[in-house]
């Protein structure tokens, strides 16, 4: 894996048929269209991928089956952030043992750390990490920011390689490229599409961004667009990312309107099933025509 | 068990010697020392037993083995709280195979619930609960909250059978205790000690206080005391508490500070070791100094 | 004023015909109606008296109305909280000359203080400020709570006199009494009515309690039990404070639901009008046909 | 006023000389340095100008004195945000009898408000509003966020003509520029000065950054080098902004270390007093000493 990291890297949705169990196919169907979208990357376990609803058991499942299914044509990148360091290792384990490239990690989530403490949490776990790491910066679920501060020791500690925020705070964000302007091989991603393009346009490597995984060619052409500073394509295009950002995404109520738009339209498309981890839901008929309706609106088939 | 359940539950620490592995002559010991001290069950896996940094075959050593020493003494609770719904019964299974009388469960912690959301997984889960289960409302981790309008609402679902509130805000759950007045059977548990007799004076069953660990008999009698409201007693034991509250729990800094204070007391006593699971660190020499001091000014051997 | 201050004292709802003008009939009825409950005080223009929402002119006139209407039967606490210190200020020399017995001052409410820069807030205001302070903590409005050290400080600064605690974290306001047990004039107060009983069972000085501009006979009848421990009263009166808790403040949806009940309740029961200072709207009169029917159903007529 | 209202905005520090004396030699100045610079319009009585902790004779006599000085060469803007409704639209009428442009206008920030009543609240004060008025969202102090629904609708009050965004959050405020993307007349400025550069070059309409109060030719420059898509000079510009955000505005502990490093500099620079509005308090010499070293390396004088 080059360094840094550059592209449209699609947090994977994770197909389930229930519970405990892996929708197989639409997970080879995803890998593919997302692939054949020309994806610079995968990312399982992330937010978008429930991570945190899944067993242990499905997790090291989707991990070896993501590695084989992409068999090396672009770099997987696993999560294995959990509230129990044991587990972050244990995954990071499988991953390297599946053949994936990176891992990502976002602070134990459940009792919130101080800097000093997260600091020496990263410090300790990297010197059992078997693969290089991305930081993952996602304060409202994790309660916790690494400061720019903390980032600019962390990034020395050797393994750490670069960072994923979805903070949404892009003044934060600049402030941590800032801090580590020396650094040429760090990476930085960013998690909102919204302003993806304007991260691009100055510098930012690219995005992790959860449409990507319903119109990967979308994000990439956006991307495209933003390195060749094209601002009539941005514009048309970033459009479509609003859209979608504005309409699919707000069909429900909660934090978790994100998530089952995404995975309604997802099986709208007839890519993969909606079944969300516990302890949410997918959409019932009526928010699921409206999904449907909002892909009609977007000409998606044109986007595919 | 008989319900509802009544008196002093200490949330047990969870003793370690590393990262994997339980100081097991320490849990011994602090099982036979608050039980010995009269406390009326005993709580594993929560908060203060540092559930979330734990591995699951910790977790599931940890069941087997409190529930072998305690051995139906008292009742044995045990936290299945997770962000997996799976790993959550997956415990439960392992609690009602090595005896355990009932589960404890906070809302899923990594993506934060709407109230139809948390209440719909209640419901779900409940289905294949083997346990009798205790709601743990603890906001400050799972940035939810069980509206008590929800709580009145789940507490008919067959086998929730009480509560336990650590939100420190007693106008909410009073408000819960009144939506279920009618419901005698019912238990109400508060977590935090510094109002456990106030809690108990006007009705409340009991606490679930983390400083029964190093002094179950100072809990168990001021909750006798409020019980039958002896109020000179009452005055002078909760000054011991206030002590043990703005002292031992305060040395170090950030919100681990009391986890950090109390497996340092339980060391200093000789109860057990104070490793504590990442992502957090035992005191160092200077701060253990402070809690042994602090342990004198309270005469600690006198409340054993 | 004797010190400490103990006892009910209602934090006044202000009555107002319009935004800019005051109720002045209701403004008499509603003070002799809550001083023939027996109340010990009255507190003007807190969080319940809409201050915010009032210009200073408004504020003036309410406070030499009150003063001259209260004719020194009780003591009069005025609200000088602001976000400008110099009103602040001049608000505290209109309460001095109209005859105030002391003034409540929470924090500078738009930009949030570090600790240190409250303490030195304090510290310079109580130079010039003519009279006694309560200082007033109320975190979800002002987003800073004052930390038990900060008030163990402050309470030596010379004017200062007692608190208010509106966090409804009974853990933290135990704390900050533990923190000042040497301080046998320092005054504790508790905003929420919901477990005053249990404050005062334990040593708190008494409550500022919305619902006592309703019914003032009922929140003073309870404090009394409370001082004399009658157990079996204390229970039939909290389910009422409990009615009223969850039933005429919780008719409305949004925070100011507590605000629009209690002012609408008392112009049902003739009191004084419900309009309500900007950015609030009185219910309509679905809402209100809601809150008459729960007067009913509390028997209100035998609680004045 | 052209509409959109396009550039750099300087939301200017409030000169003063002590907590009710403005610093009248300092504000002419700070008008000359920044108007000299370019500045496209002038807003005073924001956030910088640390309107909450300044007396309302003291807001008054800065809307006329600053009128007066500026002469009509650029806008004023002027902020009008309060708690009280009544003193706001006295704000708007000083305003507009002062030659002011437009107001700008923050919710009501002491008890927050929910989304319908925060709706109402603006089609209620527009009613009686003298002047154009801007949208500002402020949620780190005010605790409310304009949802992207509600600013859609407010966009047709007559009156209202733009929007102000301090939140940071720049996926956020894309939602909310694409649910008006059919008013062209309607004017999108962003507070954050780290991205204000992203911001216009997709379209946004410039910046109310704090550091044009110092380097007003730096923060116009970089607006202009947006507008040209200037990369090379957009990224010579930006770092220097990064280092006055990350540097500057970091001396100092808590929230306020922004304001307190800005108005030590322009101090330093001599342009104006460095005296604080309370709670605050100017920085002590130790950091003004950094404050002056930081200056130095960003080589200042080259800077205006």
């Amino acid at each position: 894996m080059k360094t840094p990291l550059k592209g449209i890297i699609p947090p994977l949705v994770t197909p389930l048929t229930d519970n405990v169990t892996l929708d197989i196919d639409g997970l080879e169907r995803l890998i593919e269209h997302t692939l054949s979208g020309g994806v610079h990357g995968i990312f399982i376990l992330g937010t978008t991928g429930e991570f945190a609803g899944l067993s242990y058991k499905l997790r090291k499942e989707l991990i070896e089956r993501t590695c084989q299914q992409v068999k090396g044509r672009v770099p997987v990148l696993v999560g294995i952030t959990d509230s129990a360091y044991v587990e972050s290792l244990n995954l990071a384990h499988i991953a390297v043992d599946s053949g994936a490239d990176a891992v990502v990690l976002a602070p134990p989530y459940y009792f919130a750390s101080g800097q000093p403490e997260l600091l020496e949490y990263l410090q300790r776990i990297m010197v059992q990490m078997p693969l290089p790491l991305f930081i993952y910066n996602m304060p409202v679920h994790t309660k916790v920011v690494f400061d720019p501060e903390t980032v600019k020791v962390a990034a020395d500690i050797p393994g750490i390689i670069g960072m994923k925020d979805s903070s949404s705070n892009l003044a934060y964000f600049k402030q941590v490229q800032f801090a580590l302007r020396h650094r040429e091989d760090f990476t930085f991603m960013i998690g909102p599409e919204e302003f993806m393009a304007e991260f691009v346009l100055t510098g930012g490597h690219g995005g992790v961004n959860g449409g990507a995984n319903m119109f990967p060619k979308l994000y990439v052409e956006l991307y495209n667009a933003s390195l060749n500073r094209d601002f009539e394509k941005i514009a048309r295009l970033q459009k479509k990312v609003m859209q979608i950002s504005t309409g699919i995404y707000k069909v429900g109520h909660y934090g978790s309107s994100y998530l089952k738009g995404l995975k309604c339209a997802l099986s709208v498309m007839g890519i993969c099933s909606d079944f969300m981890a516990e302890p949410f839901h997918r959409f019932n008929q009526p928010e699921r025509d409206r999904v449907a309706e909002m892909l009609e609106q977007l000409d998606y088939k044109s986007l595919i």
